[in-house]
């Protein structure tokens, strides 16, 4: 093979999808033809969901019914409900979800069913399952006691009631809801694109969504909302443009700048931005809000680059109470949405994918037996 | 986005690799340099994987120092041990592959670390552990006593040890090592592709490997070997030509034939074509073999498709008494060689794999409140 790669496939397509769409250079997004700008805020998550597995946003009758579909697919299941302590206590956040969601397909009905209707089952209960899992877990490895989920509450909601052990704030339970629906789907990012590849082979939902939770888990992807809170608690308050100046100088990069589609701000970014600073302000402390404006402004200033999905999430989270560690859960659980919605899509019209590589070793070899080598 | 995607990436150089490199008009397939009909029948598996992981087929020192690597990643860890008879008992093979794989994650000591050296740790374990997690999870849905693995054994003859419960025939010892050779790297075949786009987030090497192993078990993948042999056992063995005339006038796609790269005959599939044919006469009963040529025949005249790894591999482990629904976890007992190479490779010179998408769905869409939809 003489053609050279184009490395990590930037700017090639690789696939057709209704789901969602990026305009880089004006940096927009939509999903399913919405502008985020028009859903974040007015549309919950499981209308989101909806419009993303169902194809469009729900009349009331839909979202009763898709509603009813995502509160039954909150229970476990025995094999869960009896691993879930034991590896809680294994495994990181993410690995353990990598587990769990592999172990959760042997009880699903549906599981040797590629078919549009198993898929939207499956979609439904991965989607509703997800956001529990994050929550028993943090409560088996805490020993926290943990609120049964509550049917009357939406995803977000229960999410935080769960997690905190506390009835939330409703103005909290609507940001967070925003976050979810902010996260939702991305084109062919890489965790999409790694279940589209698996579900290609015509594996089935789970399988898809596993490669696509390991995939989440890399600090390039999923991973670096964590990393900028981390980045952000370890320095000093007073002394953000110098250290980030430093960490620049020195070559190290900064999580949470840059996407190797937006050429300007990413659009979630805007109303992440936003969330921040109403919950810092609402929290009587926004120091993490202001260094986040500060080290936003220098990486701009000395890069160029512009804060992604990642930045300000990080502080969303944080001063609605998640634990940084369960960041890049709380990704997947959005995320969930759009990666099932890809499988299906995928299964609908599908061809293997299975590019060609460049081969750069060594050629010729001679064989010789062992004692000649 | 305007661009027309290459549907299924067909043809498109996604990555570099020093790792193999196929003709596919010679019909030839090189494991860095080395044909491999050079290596077939030669050169074991261990010092195959040592190749593809270490760069260079062994020195005796070299074979030794990596064959007790091999041998301690035999044993299984303490939580794998404790879940692997419920996961047997609720999930298919494949399915208790994927899980257990994830679950082996968490007691590995490098599980953090994505530096040559761990990676090398984690893919000789994970190269060591796979038959015996293949072996043992038959085992234990049996209900079978299963030796321990043998010090003194290669993986090859330890396996059909463990499988069969017999102390398996020396020359069926050569024929399946020779199996797991050919079957241990094919350049960026879908698993092998989607462990690279997980490890290329940077994630961790038992997150690619769990990725690969969903991705194996697809059908137009590494389930086509199973496939195979069903369709063997669902003919009639005197009515092969019509049975697979009618198949292909219906439209059925027939397991087992053609491939993206090869336009050709695939170089494994001569190889396994001769071992079945051996173990054929050997086991005094040829019947899966002739039907199996008469097929061959009869597609080749019929759609001009070659047989490709799959096809005889059926055969060749059927004679060698491995059930059915264990042929695609014997596929990911070699595979695991090329794939853990190929996560090595991936994270030794690593570029974020995120390709763009074409945009086919609805545009403009106006947003409306839930009662106006």
């Amino acid at each position: 093979m003489a053609d050279k790669p184009t490395k990590g496939l930037a700017d090639v397509v690789a696939a057709s999808t209704a789901l969602s769409d990026i305009d880089g250079k004006a940096g927009r997004l939509f999903y399913r033809g919405y502008d985020i700008h028009d859903l974040a805020g007015r549309t919950t998550f499981e209308e989101t969901a909806h419009l993303l597995q169902c194809g469009a946003l729900p009349t009331r009758d839909q979202l009763a019914a898709y509603g009813a579909e995502l509160v039954n697919g909150r229970s476990l299941g025995a094999l869960v409900e009896a691993n879930i302590s034991e590896i809680a206590e294994k495994q990181a956040p993410m690995e353990a979800l990598r587990t769990l969601v592999s172990l959760s397909g042997a009880e699903n009905p549906d599981k040797d069913a590629n078919s549009a209707e198993a898929n939207h089952r499956k979609a439904a209960q991965l989607t509703a399952q997800q956001p529990i899992l994050v929550a028993r877990y943090h409560a088996a490895r805490t020993g926290a006691e943990i609120p049964d989920p509550d049917p009357g509450l939406s995803i977000a909601a229960n999410f935080l009631l769960q997690i905190t052990g506390k009835v939330p704030d409703p103005r909290q339970v609507e940001i967070f809801d925003t976050c979810l629906v902010l996260h939702a789907d991305h084109t062919m990012n890489a965790s999409t694109f790694a279940a589209r590849v698996c579900a290609a082979t015509l594996s089935d939902m789970h399988s898809a969504i596993v490669a696509a939770i390991g995939t989440l888990k890399g600090p390039l992807h999923g991973g670096a909302n964590e990393q900028v809170m981390r980045t952000l608690q370890s320095i000093a308050p007073d002394q953000v443009a110098g250290t980030v100046r430093d960490k620049l100088a020195n070559g190290e990069k900064i999580m949470g700048f840059g996407h190797r589609v937006y050429k300007t701000e990413d659009p979630r970014a805007t109303h992440l931005r936003r969330m921040s600073e109403e919950l810092a302000q609402a929290a009587g402390d926004d120091t993490y809000y202001r260094m986040s404006k500060e080290m936003e402004e220098v990486v701009l200033a000395e890069k160029g680059l512009y804060p992604n999905v990642d930045f300000y999430a990080a502080t969303v989270y944080h001063y609605l109470g998640i634990p940084t560690d369960l960041f890049t859960p709380v990704f997947s659980v959005s995320r969930m949405s759009g990666w099932t919605a890809h499988v299906i899509e995928q299964h609908a019209d599908n061809r293997l994918i299975r590019p060609d590589s460049e081969y750069i070793g060594e050629r010729d070899q001679k064989w010789k037996p062992i004692d000649e080598r």
